[in-house]
């Protein structure tokens, strides 16, 4: 049994986290759905006010030190000092900052989100998933989608910023990653620590060739959630080796194998694809939360206090099986 | 004498030339300044008129293949398909692709522009050029830095990706770059050779903490360009170690040494900095052209049809000296 599970903080000085060149450790990946962040079915719309919610629960966590900490603080000077559309004043004030202090704001975070409705048009019209980059209409489609994404990208860090969260956008593509691979080059890796060491979060985005319209759902389920008999999988362990499997619930509760469907017209894999991604961070020993943004589940989980033992908190949890329990 | 003397079209086969795995070599790396593509006076204001008129002459220059063709080639098909402010429609239609060739279109470019308007008022009001980002207002105006810079990024993208330009932003601080140190890391560099050879158009801006707001100019002067005894430099060699020489005008006709001024406001050193970050790509045998944006002089620089001999053309010709007149 580790320690991730006795002290369910990820700030917490536990043995399985992974330190950040001596300062605090990394407390938490969080990735938020295209779904939860955009209006899906209007092209190119953010969802305002669950952005909203979510940034402010994020503020909100980064804010807590400690476990149990109660009322929420109060919101941070934002650091969105750009026009926005139709405005022409910037709302900054120096004068903020002087006292301003960031002590107790643990902002050790990576943030990830995914496309929504932005770039699924552009991606579909052209069919750039499929490849052919030297077809003028597919590079035309992959400019297009980057161009969509990166858009995304850029009003999500602003929504951070304007929490008070010191966000900075890092394009995958323009990071050289290949996300078709699923695998992270150590040169980039190396730069998100060098942002998180610096103090900032680094807020990446789903590269829109991998990157799907999903249902806004609560964790990961054992088949697609539009399903009436899907189950929702509360914990997933992966071994060493990078093999994952269901913990919670067990294969008794769920009756039968656990049945990971691909969809037809998902062709980047969906959820296996997501679990794979995640099952790369948890075996760094560092837990994966999936739950519905906004809710209450998800601030618990941002807050670190995910308690195992309880039913009520609705989402899914990845990690390695060093920390995990033997048996369940 | 160099072949780039007697061939000023980078896209031939000279021997001085960086060819890039394989493909047809790299023909121009084109730096758009701040004060040509924003309006300096506005803030985040963007000068749609020379903007629109730089990215024309790009897609002109990208679509003559050989010296001296006339008349410019029909506008190229959208590459952005998102929406714009007020906008709801996406302007793209597939068909148009299905007889769209990309034959006699080497657009083996890469674009680098400043900042201009954007960027400035954050970086100033923080004075996150200083230091400091232990500091909450300096932390917060790298943030808002950021921000703007990339939203200005992202509006140069869109308007080359309008012209048939397949563009793909890439942010210097995502790619891990140091610009304060000048040096561009290998794995950097990489990422932006396997852009060019996938066919795309890298778009790299300037970091907004080392970028201040320049005089439109036609290219580098002895001193600042405000001062009415300026004198426009007109080719700078550049030695294998680096170092850096004024070849024309002579010192005699100088008459005095060359004094490049490093202004008390301009932290960055300004346009001594300018050329040691040209001379280290004009090392790699690949001419900079300093010259005014929109302007004959720019479409010349970009078609490769600078001829030396010549003093129509009116702009800074940074080359290495191996690809230079022994004498002048």
């Amino acid at each position: 049994m580790g320690d991730a599970r006795k002290k369910p903080n990820p700030a917490s000085s536990s043995s399985g986290e992974t330190l950040i060149e001596g300062r605090r450790p990394l407390r938490c990946i969080v990735k938020l759905g295209g779904a939860a962040i955009t209006r899906k079915n209007e092209l190119e719309s953010i969802n305002e006010e669950s952005l909203g919610s979510v940034c402010a629960q994020l503020r909100e966590a980064m804010a807590s030190s400690s476990i149990g900490s109660a009322s929420p603080p109060p919101r941070g000077i934002s650091m969105d000092w750009s026009r926005r559309s139709g405005d022409r004043i910037l709302p900054v004030s120096v004068d903020d900052f002087g006292e301003h202090s960031a002590v107790d704001f643990d902002n050790n975070f990576v943030i990830v989100h995914g496309a929504g409705s932005f770039g699924h048009f552009q991606a579909s019209t052209s069919g750039v998933h499929k490849g052919g980059l030297h077809l003028p209409l597919v590079k035309a489609g992959f400019v297009a989608t980057r161009i969509s994404v990166t858009s995304l990208n850029l009003e999500i860090v602003r929504a951070l910023a304007r929490e008070g969260i010191p966000s900075v956008g890092m394009s995958p593509f323009a990071c050289g990653w290949s996300t078709q691979k699923r695998n992270v080059a150590s040169a980039d890796a190396a730069q998100i620590i060098h942002s998180l060491s610096a103090g900032f979060v680094p807020v990446l985005h789903g590269d829109a060739v991998l990157d799907h319209l999903q249902t806004d759902v609560l964790g990961v389920y054992d088949r697609p959630p539009s399903d009436p008999n899907a189950i929702l999988l509360r914990e997933i362990v992966v071994d060493e080796d990078g093999s994952w499997s269901v913990l919670k619930p067990t294969l008794e509760q769920l009756k039968k194998e656990v049945e990971i469907t691909v969809a037809a017209h998902d062709t980047t894999g969906g959820m296996e694809t997501k679990i794979s991604e995640a099952a790369v961070i948890a075996r760094l020993g560092i837990d994966v939360y999936i739950t519905k943004a906004g809710t209450e589940h998800s601030l618990i989980a941002l807050k670190g206090q995910v308690d195992n033992d309880t039913e009520d908190w609705l989402g899914t949890v990845i990690r390695s099986s060093k920390h995990a329990p033997l048996s369940a």
